[in-house]
């Protein structure tokens, strides 16, 4: 059986070169800002996270595996992105939903997120790709994802493909939607 | 970017071994019969098509590619293949519509597809898939596609996973239904 997530990195790893700049808009406890660390050692990592907490955990994650020597750690909202990365980018990922293990208050919210995710998409690389994780388990991530495909479904098909791949037998199953950019 | 196809096809590779059993349901003019008789060089691959063209194109393909061997093929409709298929399968694919370069009235059908399908997961072993590609750029397609969603989506979530891949900001564009049997 494969696992959603590592599909979902398939976008990312297709379209990323070893220089590449990309960005963990969701940073939580690093586990994907130290993926993209290693996918990119001539590269850069801007990693993005509300919490103090999350900084900390995901520096603690890159120091124990010696990686993110490539990574910039903002304690900043995502939707905030444009004022940190000044550069285009070729993969971003977003890993909705509350911080792992701790206060599950603190969730991403729908309208920041789409603001982020706009803002990500004006700054992708042709060839690039944004991927989406959405958890529907818990009502703001339902709407979310209502909000997301929405706003996915929408775009100019000349310019981006947008994939939805989800199990849709499971409602409450983790899905993504990945949005790439044509060349 | 990632052809559709190619990603349906990861759901086969996936879980078919060397001596594993896989039906082409929608033989057409081979190209996926030959996929599967390559990937079972020690196994058993069934081929369906209710037009005696198919089987001799398949045939042709086959001999070409010096493959084939291991393939029965069968000219019957799909919606009858537990007539011919009379053990466990490890995958099949349906790849849906009309035969390409051929007569466009003879499409697949609603009402025998979903029959077929039935039957064919019925038949799937533990950790088995079935892909099924479906075609909404014509009517008869875009209906197909919402049966087999409709019946997928109901599918018992403790025996099966069914993934939706979708390009979704393009309605007429191909997806793929996956249903994977736990193990």
């Amino acid at each position: 059986m494969k696992t959603i997530l590592n599909v979902a990195k398939t976008f990312i790893t297709d379209c990323v070169p070893a220089d590449g700049v990309v960005a963990d808009f969701t940073m939580g406890n690093g586990h994907d800002t130290l993926f993209l660390s290693r996918l990119v050692p001539q590269g850069k990592v801007y990693a993005f996270d509300i919490q103090p907490q999350a900084l900390e955990s995901t520096r603690a994650l890159l120091e124990k595996n010696q990686a993110g020597e490539n990574v910039q750690l903002i304690c900043a909202c995502h939707s905030r992105l444009d004022e940190f990365i000044d550069t285009p980018i070729d993969a971003g990922m977003f890993n909705l939903g509350y911080l792992p293990w701790s206060d599950k208050t603190v969730t991403t919210q729908s309208g920041t997120t789409l603001t982020a995710i706009r803002k990500a998409v004006a700054l992708l690389k042709a060839g690039g790709s944004l991927v989406i994780m959405i958890y529907p388990g818990h009502p703001e991530g339902e709407k979310e994802g209502e909000l997301i495909q929405s706003y996915a479904k929408g775009l100019d098909a000349k310019r981006f493909d947008a994939t939805l791949y989800r199990i849709f037998n499971v409602p409450d199953c983790p899905y993504f939607v990945a949005i790439e950019k044509r060349k």
